[in-house]
């Protein structure tokens, strides 16, 4: 099995290298991964300037660009051969519920969705960044890896996994969830730089609204790994009937108005 | 009612003027966009630098950040009073299927989930970047707006609308649509820069998939304008039940090995 | 005469808007300019990747790069006919002293050092960057150029221009000065981002340490406009000799030791 | 002796290394160096945004920031001993003549002018960015440094060090030199970019046009290490006489209109 590895903490980042080791154990690993923490980048593409990659060292590319562009570039041009699989991690925080649409780590994962194996996010969840036990965390995703190979998965599944930051012997187990909902992040924080000009620092993200039973929230608390399935089609389906007849009255009203 | 208008072509491009202004018979516009071209800036937030704002002749606020920054700002410290609807556009090409998730103009949308009414997206459907007919896409956002005003639809929904480049008279409706899904990207083109050192360019998007009946591509094919609910939970609810199977095999196969 | 105006406040900056105005009156006027505030960009151009330049409603261009690489566009690409003259400016602080060799605004106008006549970087000596009186330090500009088109200096010379920032009846006339010379910058300013990670700005420039009669500090104190000539060769010649002597004496150390 | 090392090529490059090592010969190293390939950053500072330093596993600092912001952030924050030297480099290309306005190479230098040996800026005279013996260019820092412990020269000096491609046995010595000159750079590339917008690319430095004997170009070309001492006053002193007559002139001029 061919590893791709990537993140959104950067190359240089202890989780990475403790996930790349790991995961050697049942394939060949390559990491392509950003040359800067790159947390919050999302799907960003680069799209206005070229990137470029240079291997280091120790063969890992070290991009100057974002989560998407590393594992985009590694599939679409870098890489001879093809990955099975892109695992991307261990960010050095949760990525719960509404995290995952502004998480470079689990855009990271989405990029690999159209590989021969399921795309895996994992996070450790940690406090204020300082993640502790990043062994458990590659411990689990060696773990699904395993069982990926004897009992695959769609190949166009991601799975965003989230793991307490506590040592492996007293993680309880792994859970299936859907993504938890968090509250409005807190306001921005308006400060002023040393020339006097008027600056805005992003706040952090809310407090969590939906923890509920069968949440990401709601497991990680309780000590398990929590494994979310989640796919790229944004489409709502459930409104897609309500937004119909909404939109055929008002197409009515147009008609009506022009006859 | 306040509307807060954003986009990812940047504050000066042709079709958020256009945009700002139509608007402007239906409610109190505010722009907050960023200063360059943000175009596949996806849901990226800036979490490493503070971002600023400064409001140019016209009232138009112009921020060196992404479009999710601007929304973000805009409703989290940035204006006094809370708008009642964010719309983001017009971009000056389409945002359709995969296109999405990457889309700096969706996630701007996004980033106006929380408000009294559904945020909308709006991107032209024009050749190579070159948009024409920004007018019609402008009619039918304004008609959207109208309607939305007599017949509300759930605050927490994002319309991402894609317009037909040509004439309004020429645009046949509106229709509910489903995502479509594109091919992979085409490669990455490799050159070397006038330094001779190596560089990659992300290459352009994927053709369309799966476009058929229901698609959004299929309707503004047709002339359709396309309207497509989406929304932010990414939870794929239909694999929850296999996936679980699937962990709890695996569960049984570690405590198996436990005792 | 054909004039280039640049900058490093950037395009939508006051200074560079009044200076351009105003330099109508003695020549064609093309103005290419940063799009982003790039104050402290001294001569950096950009290498690693390609610039863009965008011509806005006014006829400006707004380019995404900065001062250095504005100029150097300009003359070698962007435009079809080669300008006489380099002004940038006017500057929303004071260029004095060491500040130079960080001054986008100076940087620019050095980038002018191989047209018909001399480069001229133009700044006003503001209280926090709140400058007022931008018509007088234009007006000390236009007079500078008036003269150049009657009495030329040496095309090779570059000429940094501080205006005291007071109504232009109260400005006491032109002296020319050599560079006075700041103490060392205040320390970095240590600061804890909102994330819990440690950041640093830069502090703000020394104080004069050399101001007296003869520098640039000095004839802006008294209410003069201080004119330096400055060059690009920094060759220290005074120190040649010494140097040399140093550079004789290890020679022989070494003639003596491989003996 | 405490020696701070730093460099614009990135903390990653091969000369910053080799240069670091050798020189732990003579004092004890600290390098605090750009996270990514800053070449041509000249003296700017970074101003609007905060920089982050972080220690790698070697012990350099590793700044996203500019050459001249790692050796502030150094000397105002960062350490807590002050060093008495800055050595920077070794740079992967020739920095002759003009170069060194552009250069971050000896920007980096001159920003430890305030300590209490010369800083000194140490290039290798390579083909392609591709240099081979950066050994000898070590060899070379390491003998002046040595030279400087046991006959100092005036700290406000900075020394501009070029050091021919090719092995210490074959470098024929050190010269003391004044900086050439080069002719106009090679214009700007046009290209376009994938997505079909234009963009330009900076061209390459022009070729030597005054590199005659006493020329760093001169000694490079013979074989010999250039040392250039260098200063950041740039006013031209020559042309104070001239100018003055000039400005005097025209206030003359201006007091008979006003009479």
């Amino acid at each position: 099995m061919r590893v791709l590895v990537s993140n959104d903490d950067g190359v240089d980042a202890p989780g990475i290298h403790i996930l790349a080791e790991h995961l050697g154990a049942v394939g060949r690993v390559t990491v392509v991964a950003p040359d800067r923490d790159r947390s919050g980048a999302s799907n960003s593409l680069t799209l206005d300037v070229p990137i470029r990659a240079t291997q280091m060292d120790n063969g890992y590319y070290r991009v100057a660009g974002t989560p998407t562009d590393c594992v985009h570039l590694a599939l679409a041009g870098l890489l001879e051969e093809e990955p099975d699989i892109v695992v991307s991690g261990i960010n050095n925080a949760s990525n719960l519920g509404d995290d995952v649409i502004y998480s470079g780590t689990v855009s990271a994962a989405m990029e690999g969705r159209f590989l021969g194996l399921p795309a895996i996010a994992v996070s450790l969840v940690s406090r204020d960044h300082q993640g502790v036990h990043y062994e458990a965390a590659a411990q689990a995703v060696l773990l699904l890896m395993r069982r990926l190979l004897v009992d695959p998965l769609p190949a166009d599944t991601i799975l965003n996994v989230n793991v307490p930051d506590r040592p492996w012997a007293e993680i309880r187990g792994f859970e299936v969830t859907r993504l938890g909902k968090r509250h409005r992040s807190a306001p921005c924080i308006a400060q002023t730089d040393p020339r006097g000009r008027p600056i805005w620092w992003i706040g952090p993200a809310g407090g969590a609204e939906d923890d509920g039973p069968g949440t990401d929230f709601d497991a990680v608390r309780r000590g398990y790994v929590s494994v979310t399935p989640i796919h790229v089609d944004l489409t709502r389906y459930q409104a897609l009937e309500k937004v119909s007849g909404w939109v055929q009255a008002m197409t009515r009203a147009m008609d009506d108005e022009a006859a």
